[in-house]
């Protein structure tokens, strides 16, 4: 086993990584910005290491800073948490080649994986359903018209590095699809520096629902059931549950033996999550696959009582699975809400500052994920998540009721939170009833 | 179901009834001194009525003001919480004769088994172990000198209306009975206002293991598995566990069973705790019954995954008990660690006043029962205990790691805490070995 691991990421995620090693009895090392510089968090690490200034580009997307401090540091292993470097495969190889392990998959399993081409070519491989779409990148407009009157609109224009919506177009007909098609293109190019794309049919009233896998270095690959992320605002997920509310068992089993296929296919090893989109009638088609822990991960954690964080440490060390396929199980209901530092009233507007009044919920069913606490200062540099609120009841309906209970309870001032939000989602009838689609909330509930 | 519930109690159990009704759809009024007139927990009821002043008889135990604030307020029922009234069978009466329900007992179960010495009674008619000593109340010393020495010494003298520890004390000769005897019915007297003692052969290297039993007025009881509690200061339980990590499964099943037994025995409604005494050869006797909820509840809400106070507010309703025994599972392993508002290093003088810094635990496995918050001003004038922090793991040893990982994630000042007291539990051999009895932290942990 390791005995100490630096943690490239911070917030909540870094603390999450924290815990898992001080219960391992794993020594960390933490690096941050100087924005991040005096966050509580660090004290909770054997060792804090300054690796630059806010912006992420001079910090914590710094592959030779991070890499030093593991070094000076002593460390075997590096936890890329979620975000910034935890999907690019040159970091993991560069951690590899300086002989530090990077707490992930294999740098030829996140390059299959982390192309959306590629991953497409996979999924046909392993009898994955896949969306009808171009075969690969679309070089030009001309083209793209071309293969959109082939399989018929709507369509959507996708950056083939995209992920979080960036680089992604719809397309109702060949002007929207024109324009659509360039706007992406240079969309991609600034986010990714990749202005590959690719056009695929548009699913109308689609689900989001995804299935966490695990897989270690000795062959055994196993899933973690699904999530449901259909609750979004422009495609950022808002809530989360465990298990999806609509799926029939015969559409669950098939979904979740899919991602293990693919896992297997792909050789991927430690854990990752299988983007579905699921239509009306059940029918589901990959979206594509997150190589490393998703926000989202607790909901999967309270249904199969299994720490993912912890799994991905032990198998990074070399372990095997500690249970098999039929000893997972997906008991009762658990939600979670990011809680965002966000004005919902202002167009969502970031909320930044320092936390002057705090009251956190708590009680029975009641899991919290935060780094904040009274007299913390929210820094505007980064993504405007400041915790994550879980709850694990043994149905859905209660599940909600908890929720609605402790966002009544989560008091935070004079900072602005998305917590009314989501108290208007777990009032909505069609939430309630599982009738939504990934647009639910932009089109109907923050509708004029 | 009942519409408006009052609560009389405050503090953290008061928060816990809160929430528990919050999820139930049903409106709160909770009733408080003067010196708990700012507490947060207040607001989150739907009504908050002033009874008095700080000193408890002139609030929390007056019953003529608690029926005003109730009949004022319109509600169906009062959730008594534990300490203060919630075992004195006259508040029942009075509450139901107002048309109130009291969510407890009948009067006369509370009574059947609220008197220690026919409480002994009952045990032997349901053919639950009994410690042996006195036929019921001892008068005078020449009597507690014949019975000491027909059972042998040591033995303990007990208050038959306490609790706590109050009214008790060990004799190992005659000399030490004498004046123990004198010294029990005065500490009795005047903390229970009724001198009544009995005598019972003390058992030496005991633990505390209780059980937890729900029962409905429809004539189902079930149990909900045992507690240890062994882990005492002063008589005072610090660290509660589920299961007991070193009862074998046959004195499990008919420990549990016994608990079971007695409640039908005592025609006992509604959730309520049977405590006994285990010795080293698993030997076990009835110490008391507690006719109420109990401050160590959540483990066993975490390894049963049942709703404690919901349930008894279902039984006051009428409800039927929604499962049966073989549903009841006892699943991984739950420990919960009172933090008092107490200073370890000065004899546990309690450490009231305004917390100015708060950074509470949390994230996978770790739940949190506490109506504190940064700025909030704990009083002088109660128990001292300002919160309930409860792990839930799949192993014993997976909860200690937890525990102590919340335990050092937990900051407050300038307030002291019992916190060093429970690390320093938690990494002792003993403890880790389950080889402890109640009196294991005097007599080793804080010896001089």
């Amino acid at each position: 086993m390791f005995s100490k691991i630096l943690i490239a990421n911070r917030g909540e995620i870094a603390l999450r990584i924290i815990r898992a090693c001080r219960e391992l009895g794993i020594q960390t090392v933490v690096v941050h910005s100087t924005a991040d510089a005096d966050a509580a968090y660090l004290k909770m690490a054997d060792q804090a290491i300054c690796i630059g200034g806010a912006p992420s580009v001079e910090s914590y997307l710094k592959i030779d800073r991070i890499i030093a401090a593991a070094e000076i540091s002593d460390v075997d292993a590096i936890h890329p948490g979620y975000g910034f470097l935890s999907e690019k495969s040159h970091f993991a190889e560069v951690c590899r080649a300086c002989k530090i392990e990077f707490i992930g998959p294999s740098v030829a399993a996140m390059k299959a994986v982390g192309d959306k081409v590629a991953c497409k070519n996979l999924a046909k491989k392993a009898k994955v359903p896949t969306i009808p779409g171009s075969e690969g990148a679309v070089e030009d407009e001309k083209e793209a018209l071309k293969i959109a009157r082939e399989i018929g609109y709507p369509v959507i224009i996708k950056a083939s590095a995209g992920g979080g919506g960036r680089g992604m177009r719809q397309a109702h007909n060949d002007v929207s699809l024109q324009a659509g098609f360039r706007a992406a293109q240079a969309e991609a190019e600034a986010a990714f520096k990749d202005s590959t794309v690719y056009i695929e049919k548009y699913v109308e009233f689609g689900r989001h629902v995804e299935v966490q896998v695990l897989a270690d270095n000795h062959g055994n690959a196993v899933h973690l059931w699904e999530r449901d992320c259909s609750m979004q605002r422009r495609h950022q997920k808002l809530v989360e549950e465990s298990p999806c509310p609509v799926l029939d068992p015969k559409t669950r089993k098939a979904l979740c033996e899919s991602a293990v296929r693919l896992v297997k296919e792909a050789g991927y090893t430690n854990a990752g999550t299988v983007e579905f989109l699921v239509d009306k009638e059940q029918n589901f088609y990959i979206l594509e696959v997150n190589a490393r822990i998703q926000v989202e991960h607790p909901v999967t954690e309270m249904v199969t009582g299994i720490d993912l964080i912890k799994q991905q440490i032990m198998i990074a060390a070399g372990e095997k699975l500690p249970f098999k396929q039929d000893q997972i199980p997906q008991n009762g209901c658990a939600i979670e809400c990011r809680i965002n530092a966000e004005d919902p009233t202002k167009n969502f507007v970031p909320s930044p500052g320092k936390i002057q009044e705090l009251r956190l919920p708590g009680g029975p069913g009641v899991r919290l994920d935060t780094h904040v606490y009274a007299g913390y200062t929210i820094p505007p540099n980064y993504d405007s998540m400041i915790g994550k609120l879980i709850v694990h009841r043994p149905t859905r309906l209660e599940a909600i009721a908890t929720m609605k209970r402790a966002l009544s309870e989560f008091h935070i001032s004079p900072i602005k939170t998305t917590i009314p939000l989501h108290l208007q989602i777990l009032d909505n009838p069609n939430f309630l009833s599982g009738d939504v689609d990934t647009g639910f909330i932009e089109r109907v509930m923050l509708a004029k």
